[in-house]
Protein backbone atom coordinates (compact mmCIF):
# COMPACT_ATOMS: atom_id res chain seq x y z
CA UNK A 1 0.00 0.00 0.00
CA UNK A 2 1.29 3.35 -0.83
CA UNK A 3 -0.65 6.13 -0.06
CA UNK A 4 0.43 9.42 -1.38
CA UNK A 5 -0.48 13.14 -1.50
CA UNK A 6 -1.15 15.52 -4.22
CA UNK A 7 1.86 16.07 -6.91
CA UNK A 8 3.56 19.10 -6.96
CA UNK A 9 3.95 21.53 -10.28
CA UNK A 10 6.55 19.71 -11.87
CA UNK A 11 9.77 22.15 -13.03
CA UNK A 12 10.82 19.86 -15.65
CA UNK A 13 8.80 17.64 -18.43
CA UNK A 14 10.71 15.06 -17.83
CA UNK A 15 9.49 13.97 -13.87
CA UNK A 16 6.85 11.65 -14.57
CA UNK A 17 3.14 12.79 -14.47
CA UNK A 18 0.12 11.72 -12.75
CA UNK A 19 -1.77 9.98 -14.67
CA UNK A 20 -5.23 12.26 -15.38
CA UNK A 21 -8.77 10.95 -14.04
CA UNK A 22 -10.73 10.88 -17.54
CA UNK A 23 -12.74 13.83 -17.83
CA UNK A 24 -10.89 15.75 -14.84
CA UNK A 25 -9.56 19.34 -15.01
CA UNK A 26 -5.92 19.33 -16.14
CA UNK A 27 -3.64 19.74 -13.46
CA UNK A 28 -0.56 22.14 -13.57
CA UNK A 29 1.75 19.56 -14.30
CA UNK A 30 -0.81 19.05 -17.29
CA UNK A 31 -0.67 22.12 -18.42
CA UNK A 32 3.00 22.34 -18.45
CA UNK A 33 3.87 19.43 -20.03
CA UNK A 34 0.73 20.41 -22.92
CA UNK A 35 2.16 24.33 -23.42
CA UNK A 36 3.30 24.54 -27.06
CA UNK A 37 7.03 25.81 -28.20
CA UNK A 38 5.12 30.00 -28.76
CA UNK A 39 4.85 29.47 -24.47
CA UNK A 40 8.46 29.07 -23.77
CA UNK A 41 11.54 31.83 -23.96
CA UNK A 42 14.75 30.44 -24.38
CA UNK A 43 17.52 31.32 -21.67
CA UNK A 44 20.31 32.92 -22.74
CA UNK A 45 23.83 30.86 -22.64
CA UNK A 46 24.84 33.91 -21.12
CA UNK A 47 22.76 33.92 -18.42
CA UNK A 48 22.97 30.45 -17.42
CA UNK A 49 25.09 29.28 -14.86
CA UNK A 50 26.34 25.75 -14.30
CA UNK A 51 27.87 24.56 -10.96
CA UNK A 52 29.84 21.62 -10.90
CA UNK A 53 30.00 19.75 -7.37
CA UNK A 54 33.05 17.56 -6.35
CA UNK A 55 30.51 14.21 -6.37
CA UNK A 56 29.30 15.47 -9.86
CA UNK A 57 26.20 16.68 -8.94
CA UNK A 58 24.90 19.63 -11.30
CA UNK A 59 23.14 22.94 -10.28
CA UNK A 60 21.79 24.90 -13.60
CA UNK A 61 20.89 28.60 -12.26
CA UNK A 62 18.62 30.93 -14.30
CA UNK A 63 20.91 34.83 -13.90
CA UNK A 64 18.99 37.81 -13.08
CA UNK A 65 20.76 40.90 -15.08
CA UNK A 66 17.44 42.65 -15.08
CA UNK A 67 17.30 42.56 -11.51
CA UNK A 68 20.43 43.26 -10.37
CA UNK A 69 23.08 43.96 -13.43
CA UNK A 70 25.83 44.98 -11.17
CA UNK A 71 26.31 41.53 -8.99
CA UNK A 72 25.61 39.59 -12.20
CA UNK A 73 28.49 41.00 -13.75
CA UNK A 74 30.53 40.28 -11.44
CA UNK A 75 29.83 36.27 -10.78
CA UNK A 76 29.84 36.31 -14.68
CA UNK A 77 33.47 37.73 -14.54
CA UNK A 78 34.14 35.66 -11.60
CA UNK A 79 33.10 32.32 -13.58
CA UNK A 80 34.88 33.28 -16.82
CA UNK A 81 38.09 34.43 -14.23
CA UNK A 82 37.30 30.26 -12.87
CA UNK A 83 37.64 32.05 -9.36
CA UNK A 84 34.48 29.66 -8.07
CA UNK A 85 36.50 26.61 -9.04
CA UNK A 86 37.81 24.74 -5.60
CA UNK A 87 34.98 26.86 -4.23
CA UNK A 88 32.73 25.74 -1.23
CA UNK A 89 29.76 25.46 0.01
CA UNK A 90 30.34 26.50 3.80
CA UNK A 91 27.16 27.27 5.47
CA UNK A 92 23.40 25.02 5.31
CA UNK A 93 20.97 26.71 7.75
CA UNK A 94 17.79 24.20 7.75
CA UNK A 95 14.86 25.93 6.30
CA UNK A 96 16.79 29.14 5.06
CA UNK A 97 20.08 29.08 3.21
CA UNK A 98 22.62 27.22 1.70
CA UNK A 99 26.26 29.32 0.91
CA UNK A 100 29.06 29.41 -1.09
CA UNK A 101 32.06 31.27 -1.89
CA UNK A 102 34.86 31.23 -4.59
CA UNK A 103 38.05 29.26 -4.12
CA UNK A 104 40.15 32.19 -2.54
CA UNK A 105 38.41 35.78 -1.34
CA UNK A 106 42.11 37.05 -1.15
CA UNK A 107 42.32 36.41 -4.82
CA UNK A 108 43.03 39.79 -7.41
CA UNK A 109 39.79 39.76 -8.50
CA UNK A 110 38.97 39.58 -12.37
CA UNK A 111 39.17 43.54 -14.55
CA UNK A 112 35.75 45.41 -14.47
CA UNK A 113 35.02 43.56 -11.19
CA UNK A 114 32.69 46.16 -8.84
CA UNK A 115 34.26 45.54 -5.07
CA UNK A 116 31.10 48.01 -4.04
CA UNK A 117 27.86 47.36 -6.51
CA UNK A 118 24.75 49.56 -5.62
CA UNK A 119 22.52 47.87 -3.31
CA UNK A 120 20.63 46.46 -5.90
CA UNK A 121 17.28 45.41 -4.71
CA UNK A 122 14.81 46.86 -6.44
CA UNK A 123 13.75 48.47 -10.09
CA UNK A 124 11.38 50.65 -11.86
CA UNK A 125 8.90 48.37 -13.38
CA UNK A 126 9.38 50.33 -16.71
CA UNK A 127 10.91 47.90 -19.74
CA UNK A 128 9.48 44.52 -17.92
CA UNK A 129 6.26 43.02 -19.07
CA UNK A 130 3.85 42.43 -15.78
CA UNK A 131 1.47 39.94 -14.63
CA UNK A 132 -0.45 40.51 -11.13
CA UNK A 133 -0.90 37.61 -9.11
CA UNK A 134 -4.52 38.31 -8.61
CA UNK A 135 -4.04 37.61 -4.76
CA UNK A 136 -2.85 38.69 -1.74
CA UNK A 137 0.62 39.52 -0.36
CA UNK A 138 1.40 39.49 3.21
CA UNK A 139 5.25 41.32 1.97
CA UNK A 140 3.93 43.70 -0.79
CA UNK A 141 1.04 46.40 -1.64
CA UNK A 142 0.91 43.82 -4.65
CA UNK A 143 2.43 40.43 -5.56
CA UNK A 144 3.11 39.64 -9.59
CA UNK A 145 5.44 38.54 -11.93
CA UNK A 146 7.85 40.88 -14.12
CA UNK A 147 10.35 39.86 -16.59
CA UNK A 148 9.75 36.53 -16.00
CA UNK A 149 10.42 36.66 -12.20
CA UNK A 150 8.37 36.50 -8.98
CA UNK A 151 7.94 40.01 -7.61
CA UNK A 152 7.07 42.35 -5.07
CA UNK A 153 5.40 45.41 -6.49
CA UNK A 154 4.93 48.72 -4.69
CA UNK A 155 3.01 51.54 -7.32
CA UNK A 156 6.24 51.87 -10.07
CA UNK A 157 9.24 49.77 -8.38
CA UNK A 158 9.46 45.86 -8.46
CA UNK A 159 12.07 43.44 -6.86
CA UNK A 160 12.64 39.42 -6.80
CA UNK A 161 11.36 37.82 -4.45
CA UNK A 162 13.06 35.53 -2.25
CA UNK A 163 11.23 32.15 -3.24
CA UNK A 164 12.48 28.18 -2.73
CA UNK A 165 15.85 28.35 -5.34
CA UNK A 166 16.37 31.73 -5.44
CA UNK A 167 19.79 33.03 -5.53
CA UNK A 168 21.13 36.24 -3.63
CA UNK A 169 24.04 37.75 -2.97
CA UNK A 170 25.54 37.19 1.05
CA UNK A 171 26.65 40.51 2.66
CA UNK A 172 27.45 41.80 5.81
CA UNK A 173 25.57 44.56 7.39
CA UNK A 174 26.08 47.87 5.68
CA UNK A 175 24.24 47.41 2.24
CA UNK A 176 27.27 47.43 -0.15
CA UNK A 177 29.81 44.77 1.48
CA UNK A 178 28.28 42.00 -1.44
CA UNK A 179 29.88 41.61 -4.27
CA UNK A 180 28.60 38.59 -5.55
CA UNK A 181 31.91 36.33 -4.31
CA UNK A 182 29.72 34.57 -1.35
CA UNK A 183 26.17 33.81 -3.03
CA UNK A 184 22.76 31.77 -1.51
CA UNK A 185 20.24 29.86 -2.26
CA UNK A 186 16.84 29.90 -0.45
CA UNK A 187 16.36 25.88 0.69
CA UNK A 188 13.07 26.49 2.76
CA UNK A 189 9.86 28.43 3.41
CA UNK A 190 10.76 31.64 1.61
CA UNK A 191 11.88 34.37 3.70
CA UNK A 192 10.41 36.82 2.13
CA UNK A 193 11.48 39.43 5.03
CA UNK A 194 14.46 39.61 2.86
CA UNK A 195 13.06 40.73 -0.21
CA UNK A 196 14.70 44.17 -0.96
CA UNK A 197 17.14 43.76 1.82
CA UNK A 198 19.89 41.48 -0.28
CA UNK A 199 20.51 41.33 -4.32
CA UNK A 200 18.70 38.66 -5.99
CA UNK A 201 20.88 37.57 -8.66
CA UNK A 202 19.17 34.46 -10.12
CA UNK A 203 17.11 30.80 -9.84
CA UNK A 204 18.02 27.28 -9.38
CA UNK A 205 16.61 25.57 -12.52
CA UNK A 206 17.81 22.15 -11.71
CA UNK A 207 19.36 20.59 -9.38
CA UNK A 208 18.00 22.14 -5.94
CA UNK A 209 17.31 18.53 -4.76
CA UNK A 210 20.86 17.93 -4.24
CA UNK A 211 21.65 21.54 -2.48
CA UNK A 212 17.88 21.16 -0.74
CA UNK A 213 19.51 17.60 0.81
CA UNK A 214 22.83 18.44 2.30
CA UNK A 215 23.65 18.35 5.48
CA UNK A 216 23.21 20.67 8.04
CA UNK A 217 25.62 22.80 9.45
CA UNK A 218 25.84 22.84 13.57
CA UNK A 219 27.92 26.32 14.04
CA UNK A 220 26.16 30.23 14.00
CA UNK A 221 23.62 30.90 11.07
CA UNK A 222 24.14 27.18 10.47
CA UNK A 223 28.03 27.33 9.26
CA UNK A 224 29.95 23.99 9.21
CA UNK A 225 32.19 24.25 12.14
CA UNK A 226 35.00 21.93 10.63
CA UNK A 227 36.58 22.94 6.89
CA UNK A 228 36.46 18.52 6.57
CA UNK A 229 32.19 18.77 6.44
CA UNK A 230 32.36 22.01 3.38
CA UNK A 231 30.96 20.92 0.45
CA UNK A 232 33.57 21.05 -2.34
CA UNK A 233 32.42 23.04 -5.65
CA UNK A 234 34.47 21.82 -8.62
CA UNK A 235 33.38 24.79 -11.41
CA UNK A 236 31.18 27.80 -11.65
CA UNK A 237 30.70 27.87 -15.29
CA UNK A 238 28.85 29.96 -17.92
CA UNK A 239 27.12 28.04 -20.54
CA UNK A 240 28.53 30.27 -23.16
CA UNK A 241 31.72 28.92 -22.55
CA UNK A 242 30.93 25.76 -22.30
CA UNK A 243 31.20 23.35 -25.74
CA UNK A 244 27.28 23.44 -27.64
CA UNK A 245 27.55 19.81 -27.61
CA UNK A 246 27.88 19.83 -23.69
CA UNK A 247 26.11 22.91 -22.31
CA UNK A 248 22.38 22.50 -20.67
CA UNK A 249 19.79 24.52 -22.81
CA UNK A 250 16.97 25.60 -20.59
CA UNK A 251 13.71 27.18 -21.74
CA UNK A 252 11.62 28.96 -18.86
CA UNK A 253 7.43 29.68 -19.84
CA UNK A 254 6.62 32.88 -20.83
CA UNK A 255 4.45 35.15 -18.82
CA UNK A 256 2.22 36.97 -21.74
CA UNK A 257 0.72 33.11 -22.55
CA UNK A 258 -2.44 31.72 -22.32
CA UNK A 259 -0.42 28.37 -20.35
CA UNK A 260 0.53 30.53 -18.46
CA UNK A 261 -2.76 32.27 -17.51
CA UNK A 262 -4.03 28.40 -17.06
CA UNK A 263 -1.17 27.30 -14.87
CA UNK A 264 -1.59 30.26 -12.82
CA UNK A 265 -4.99 29.53 -12.60
CA UNK A 266 -4.54 25.23 -11.78
CA UNK A 267 -2.01 26.78 -9.13
CA UNK A 268 -4.80 28.61 -7.38
CA UNK A 269 -7.86 26.53 -7.71
CA UNK A 270 -6.58 22.97 -7.68
CA UNK A 271 -9.38 20.68 -9.89
CA UNK A 272 -7.66 17.50 -10.37
CA UNK A 273 -9.55 14.93 -8.87
CA UNK A 274 -6.95 14.57 -5.01
CA UNK A 275 -8.10 17.65 -4.16
CA UNK A 276 -11.71 17.90 -2.06
CA UNK A 277 -11.12 21.95 -1.20
CA UNK A 278 -9.92 24.18 -3.69
CA UNK A 279 -8.06 26.98 -2.01
CA UNK A 280 -9.12 29.50 -4.79
CA UNK A 281 -5.91 31.21 -4.18
CA UNK A 282 -2.36 30.77 -3.94
CA UNK A 283 0.85 32.62 -2.68
CA UNK A 284 3.38 33.92 -4.63
CA UNK A 285 5.97 31.77 -3.98
CA UNK A 286 3.92 28.59 -4.38
CA UNK A 287 3.72 29.53 -8.44
CA UNK A 288 7.39 28.65 -9.53
CA UNK A 289 7.84 29.69 -13.17
CA UNK A 290 8.05 26.20 -15.41
CA UNK A 291 11.47 25.54 -16.39
CA UNK A 292 12.65 23.03 -19.09
CA UNK A 293 15.95 21.47 -20.32
CA UNK A 294 16.11 21.03 -24.15
CA UNK A 295 17.60 17.88 -25.06
CA UNK A 296 19.39 19.07 -28.19
CA UNK A 297 19.42 16.35 -31.61
CA UNK A 298 22.09 14.10 -31.70
CA UNK A 299 23.49 14.71 -27.85
CA UNK B 1 36.04 36.43 5.72
CA UNK B 2 32.18 35.22 6.08
CA UNK B 3 29.51 37.27 5.00
CA UNK B 4 26.24 36.46 6.55
CA UNK B 5 22.96 37.08 5.99
CA UNK B 6 20.46 37.83 9.15
CA UNK B 7 19.34 35.20 10.99
CA UNK B 8 15.71 33.25 11.35
CA UNK B 9 13.86 33.46 14.78
CA UNK B 10 15.72 30.74 16.58
CA UNK B 11 13.27 27.66 17.62
CA UNK B 12 15.48 26.71 20.34
CA UNK B 13 16.98 28.98 22.94
CA UNK B 14 20.01 26.60 23.26
CA UNK B 15 20.96 27.42 19.18
CA UNK B 16 23.29 30.60 19.47
CA UNK B 17 22.05 34.01 19.35
CA UNK B 18 23.08 36.93 17.67
CA UNK B 19 24.35 39.24 19.24
CA UNK B 20 22.48 42.71 20.22
CA UNK B 21 23.57 45.60 19.04
CA UNK B 22 23.67 47.76 21.66
CA UNK B 23 20.60 50.49 21.75
CA UNK B 24 18.73 48.33 18.84
CA UNK B 25 15.42 46.76 18.57
CA UNK B 26 15.50 43.17 19.46
CA UNK B 27 15.23 41.07 17.25
CA UNK B 28 12.58 38.22 17.38
CA UNK B 29 15.20 35.58 18.70
CA UNK B 30 16.58 38.17 21.29
CA UNK B 31 11.94 38.31 22.50
CA UNK B 32 12.15 34.82 22.38
CA UNK B 33 15.15 34.50 24.58
CA UNK B 34 13.61 37.05 26.92
CA UNK B 35 10.16 35.65 27.46
CA UNK B 36 9.16 34.92 30.52
CA UNK B 37 7.75 31.75 32.39
CA UNK B 38 4.33 32.97 32.41
CA UNK B 39 4.90 33.09 28.30
CA UNK B 40 5.20 29.42 27.69
CA UNK B 41 2.80 26.30 28.05
CA UNK B 42 4.21 23.14 28.53
CA UNK B 43 3.38 19.99 26.05
CA UNK B 44 1.32 17.28 27.32
CA UNK B 45 3.85 14.26 27.52
CA UNK B 46 1.08 11.98 25.92
CA UNK B 47 1.00 14.50 22.93
CA UNK B 48 4.69 14.37 22.45
CA UNK B 49 6.36 11.70 19.92
CA UNK B 50 9.27 10.96 19.79
CA UNK B 51 11.15 9.27 16.78
CA UNK B 52 14.44 7.57 16.63
CA UNK B 53 15.90 6.82 13.52
CA UNK B 54 18.08 4.44 13.42
CA UNK B 55 21.25 6.33 12.94
CA UNK B 56 20.66 7.73 16.09
CA UNK B 57 18.75 10.98 15.12
CA UNK B 58 15.80 12.43 17.19
CA UNK B 59 12.63 14.11 15.53
CA UNK B 60 10.12 15.16 17.94
CA UNK B 61 6.62 16.07 17.03
CA UNK B 62 3.75 17.84 19.33
CA UNK B 63 0.56 16.25 18.31
CA UNK B 64 -2.70 18.11 17.58
CA UNK B 65 -5.12 16.37 19.22
CA UNK B 66 -7.65 19.39 19.06
CA UNK B 67 -7.77 19.54 15.07
CA UNK B 68 -8.07 15.61 14.16
CA UNK B 69 -8.83 13.62 17.26
CA UNK B 70 -9.93 10.57 16.03
CA UNK B 71 -6.55 10.15 13.35
CA UNK B 72 -4.20 11.18 16.18
CA UNK B 73 -5.62 8.55 19.21
CA UNK B 74 -4.97 6.34 15.94
CA UNK B 75 -1.08 7.65 15.85
CA UNK B 76 -0.89 7.13 19.61
CA UNK B 77 -2.52 3.55 19.43
CA UNK B 78 0.22 2.94 16.90
CA UNK B 79 2.68 3.95 19.17
CA UNK B 80 1.85 1.83 22.34
CA UNK B 81 2.02 -0.95 19.77
CA UNK B 82 4.93 -0.29 18.82
CA UNK B 83 3.95 -0.30 15.28
CA UNK B 84 6.06 2.33 14.12
CA UNK B 85 8.96 0.57 15.21
CA UNK B 86 11.24 -1.19 11.87
CA UNK B 87 9.02 1.42 9.84
CA UNK B 88 10.82 3.30 7.40
CA UNK B 89 10.97 6.68 5.27
CA UNK B 90 9.95 5.70 2.32
CA UNK B 91 9.36 8.77 0.22
CA UNK B 92 10.75 12.36 0.13
CA UNK B 93 10.34 15.16 -2.49
CA UNK B 94 12.49 17.83 -2.98
CA UNK B 95 10.63 21.13 -1.53
CA UNK B 96 7.35 19.11 -0.51
CA UNK B 97 7.44 16.39 1.94
CA UNK B 98 9.11 13.64 3.65
CA UNK B 99 6.68 10.40 4.25
CA UNK B 100 7.33 7.40 6.23
CA UNK B 101 5.17 4.57 6.75
CA UNK B 102 4.96 2.09 10.21
CA UNK B 103 6.62 -1.28 10.47
CA UNK B 104 3.71 -3.55 8.34
CA UNK B 105 0.91 -2.29 6.91
CA UNK B 106 -0.86 -6.35 6.86
CA UNK B 107 -0.12 -6.68 10.80
CA UNK B 108 -3.05 -6.73 12.79
CA UNK B 109 -4.31 -3.31 14.09
CA UNK B 110 -4.46 -1.96 17.78
CA UNK B 111 -7.22 -2.27 19.93
CA UNK B 112 -9.66 0.91 18.77
CA UNK B 113 -7.66 1.46 16.15
CA UNK B 114 -9.93 3.64 13.69
CA UNK B 115 -10.12 2.00 10.38
CA UNK B 116 -11.72 5.58 8.21
CA UNK B 117 -11.22 8.05 10.47
CA UNK B 118 -13.87 11.35 9.40
CA UNK B 119 -11.74 13.87 7.16
CA UNK B 120 -10.55 15.61 10.25
CA UNK B 121 -9.52 18.80 8.00
CA UNK B 122 -11.25 21.63 9.83
CA UNK B 123 -13.09 22.43 12.98
CA UNK B 124 -15.08 25.16 15.15
CA UNK B 125 -13.56 27.90 16.20
CA UNK B 126 -15.58 27.88 19.49
CA UNK B 127 -13.40 26.20 22.22
CA UNK B 128 -9.68 27.51 21.01
CA UNK B 129 -8.60 30.63 21.80
CA UNK B 130 -7.10 32.79 18.79
CA UNK B 131 -5.52 35.74 17.69
CA UNK B 132 -5.50 36.81 13.94
CA UNK B 133 -1.92 37.42 11.96
CA UNK B 134 -3.22 40.89 11.13
CA UNK B 135 -1.58 40.45 7.38
CA UNK B 136 -2.98 39.48 4.20
CA UNK B 137 -2.77 35.66 3.26
CA UNK B 138 -3.56 34.34 -0.33
CA UNK B 139 -5.46 30.91 0.89
CA UNK B 140 -7.97 31.99 3.67
CA UNK B 141 -10.17 35.29 4.49
CA UNK B 142 -8.18 34.93 7.54
CA UNK B 143 -4.94 33.77 9.06
CA UNK B 144 -4.08 33.56 12.68
CA UNK B 145 -3.33 31.47 15.56
CA UNK B 146 -5.83 28.98 16.98
CA UNK B 147 -5.13 26.98 20.31
CA UNK B 148 -1.51 27.20 19.42
CA UNK B 149 -1.19 26.63 15.66
CA UNK B 150 -1.01 28.42 12.54
CA UNK B 151 -4.85 28.28 10.88
CA UNK B 152 -6.49 29.65 8.33
CA UNK B 153 -10.16 31.01 9.11
CA UNK B 154 -13.14 31.37 7.05
CA UNK B 155 -16.26 32.83 9.43
CA UNK B 156 -16.46 30.39 12.59
CA UNK B 157 -13.79 27.15 11.03
CA UNK B 158 -10.32 26.98 11.62
CA UNK B 159 -7.71 24.63 9.81
CA UNK B 160 -4.65 24.11 10.54
CA UNK B 161 -2.14 25.30 7.85
CA UNK B 162 0.37 22.95 6.32
CA UNK B 163 3.73 24.86 6.36
CA UNK B 164 7.23 23.74 7.12
CA UNK B 165 7.56 21.19 9.52
CA UNK B 166 3.76 20.46 9.32
CA UNK B 167 2.73 16.87 10.00
CA UNK B 168 0.09 15.65 8.34
CA UNK B 169 -1.60 12.04 7.02
CA UNK B 170 -0.80 10.52 3.82
CA UNK B 171 -4.44 9.24 1.69
CA UNK B 172 -5.06 7.89 -1.17
CA UNK B 173 -7.72 9.79 -3.58
CA UNK B 174 -10.87 9.08 -1.79
CA UNK B 175 -10.51 11.67 1.79
CA UNK B 176 -11.13 8.76 4.27
CA UNK B 177 -8.76 6.37 3.30
CA UNK B 178 -6.02 7.97 4.91
CA UNK B 179 -6.10 6.04 8.96
CA UNK B 180 -2.50 7.47 10.33
CA UNK B 181 -0.17 4.77 9.27
CA UNK B 182 1.30 6.70 6.21
CA UNK B 183 2.64 10.29 7.75
CA UNK B 184 4.09 13.07 6.30
CA UNK B 185 6.07 16.12 6.82
CA UNK B 186 6.24 19.24 4.80
CA UNK B 187 10.09 19.99 3.78
CA UNK B 188 9.80 23.18 1.82
CA UNK B 189 7.60 26.10 0.62
CA UNK B 190 4.23 26.07 2.64
CA UNK B 191 2.09 23.64 0.08
CA UNK B 192 -1.20 25.31 1.58
CA UNK B 193 -2.80 23.98 -1.47
CA UNK B 194 -3.45 21.33 1.23
CA UNK B 195 -5.62 22.94 3.50
CA UNK B 196 -8.26 21.55 4.51
CA UNK B 197 -7.43 19.06 2.18
CA UNK B 198 -5.27 16.29 4.14
CA UNK B 199 -5.80 15.86 8.03
CA UNK B 200 -2.76 17.89 10.00
CA UNK B 201 -1.67 15.88 13.28
CA UNK B 202 1.04 17.73 14.57
CA UNK B 203 4.25 20.00 13.56
CA UNK B 204 8.27 18.93 14.51
CA UNK B 205 9.50 20.60 17.56
CA UNK B 206 12.97 19.27 17.25
CA UNK B 207 14.90 17.74 14.32
CA UNK B 208 13.61 18.90 11.38
CA UNK B 209 17.21 19.62 10.11
CA UNK B 210 17.51 15.74 10.18
CA UNK B 211 14.41 15.24 7.82
CA UNK B 212 14.71 18.11 5.70
CA UNK B 213 18.46 17.10 4.86
CA UNK B 214 17.69 13.79 3.43
CA UNK B 215 18.28 12.29 -0.33
CA UNK B 216 15.51 13.25 -2.23
CA UNK B 217 13.82 9.37 -3.80
CA UNK B 218 14.36 9.61 -7.27
CA UNK B 219 10.88 7.93 -8.18
CA UNK B 220 7.27 9.10 -9.07
CA UNK B 221 6.20 11.43 -6.42
CA UNK B 222 9.96 11.32 -4.61
CA UNK B 223 9.67 7.77 -3.69
CA UNK B 224 12.67 5.72 -2.92
CA UNK B 225 12.97 3.28 -6.12
CA UNK B 226 14.78 0.99 -3.85
CA UNK B 227 13.90 -0.29 -0.47
CA UNK B 228 17.95 0.12 0.41
CA UNK B 229 17.57 3.48 0.25
CA UNK B 230 14.51 4.09 2.49
CA UNK B 231 15.57 5.17 5.52
CA UNK B 232 14.95 2.68 8.92
CA UNK B 233 12.95 3.90 11.67
CA UNK B 234 13.98 2.74 14.97
CA UNK B 235 11.10 3.73 17.28
CA UNK B 236 8.37 5.97 17.35
CA UNK B 237 7.31 6.31 20.97
CA UNK B 238 4.94 8.52 23.11
CA UNK B 239 6.55 11.02 25.80
CA UNK B 240 4.41 9.47 28.34
CA UNK B 241 5.73 5.85 27.78
CA UNK B 242 9.24 6.62 28.17
CA UNK B 243 10.91 6.75 31.60
CA UNK B 244 10.85 10.67 33.12
CA UNK B 245 15.04 10.52 33.02
CA UNK B 246 14.85 9.87 29.34
CA UNK B 247 11.77 11.96 28.05
CA UNK B 248 12.57 15.23 26.06
CA UNK B 249 10.23 17.91 27.84
CA UNK B 250 8.70 20.99 25.53
CA UNK B 251 7.33 24.06 25.74
CA UNK B 252 5.75 26.36 23.40
CA UNK B 253 4.77 29.98 23.25
CA UNK B 254 1.56 30.85 24.57
CA UNK B 255 -0.06 32.88 21.73
CA UNK B 256 -2.24 35.25 24.62
CA UNK B 257 1.01 37.17 26.39
CA UNK B 258 3.08 40.26 25.41
CA UNK B 259 6.07 37.83 24.16
CA UNK B 260 3.97 35.99 21.68
CA UNK B 261 2.81 39.81 20.50
CA UNK B 262 6.18 41.13 20.36
CA UNK B 263 7.53 38.28 18.82
CA UNK B 264 4.89 38.51 16.06
CA UNK B 265 5.84 42.04 15.55
CA UNK B 266 9.18 41.76 15.04
CA UNK B 267 8.61 39.07 12.57
CA UNK B 268 6.58 41.29 10.60
CA UNK B 269 8.32 44.45 11.03
CA UNK B 270 12.22 43.54 11.28
CA UNK B 271 14.48 45.96 12.72
CA UNK B 272 17.25 44.70 14.02
CA UNK B 273 20.00 46.07 12.44
CA UNK B 274 20.67 43.87 9.21
CA UNK B 275 17.34 44.77 7.75
CA UNK B 276 17.26 48.18 5.41
CA UNK B 277 13.77 47.91 4.16
CA UNK B 278 11.25 45.85 7.02
CA UNK B 279 8.64 44.68 5.29
CA UNK B 280 5.73 45.82 7.05
CA UNK B 281 3.97 42.49 7.17
CA UNK B 282 4.96 38.54 7.05
CA UNK B 283 2.99 35.30 6.09
CA UNK B 284 1.21 32.85 7.94
CA UNK B 285 4.10 30.16 7.89
CA UNK B 286 7.16 32.74 8.48
CA UNK B 287 5.85 32.99 11.96
CA UNK B 288 6.74 29.69 13.46
CA UNK B 289 5.57 28.97 16.92
CA UNK B 290 8.20 29.14 19.21
CA UNK B 291 9.30 25.86 20.84
CA UNK B 292 11.82 24.94 24.03
CA UNK B 293 13.23 22.10 25.33
CA UNK B 294 13.53 22.19 28.99
CA UNK B 295 16.08 20.39 30.31
CA UNK B 296 15.34 18.93 33.58
CA UNK B 297 17.69 18.96 37.12
CA UNK B 298 19.61 16.09 37.20
CA UNK B 299 19.99 14.84 33.85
Amino acid sequence: MRRFIALTALLSPSSALAVPTPGSVPSPAEIVAKAPASAWRDVAPDHLLVMKLADGDRVVIELAPDFAPVHVANIMRLAKAHQWNGGAITRVQDNYVVQWRVHDEAASLPKGFVMHPPAEYERPLAGLDYRALGYPDAYAPQAGFAGGWAVGRDKNLVWPAQCYGTVGVGRDMPPDTGDGRELYVVNGEAPRQLDRNLAVVGRVLEGMEHLGALTRGTGDLGFYTDVRQTIPIASITLASDMAQTVRPVYQVMRIDTPSFTAYLDARAARRDPFFVHPAGGVSLCNVPLPAREVKQQGR
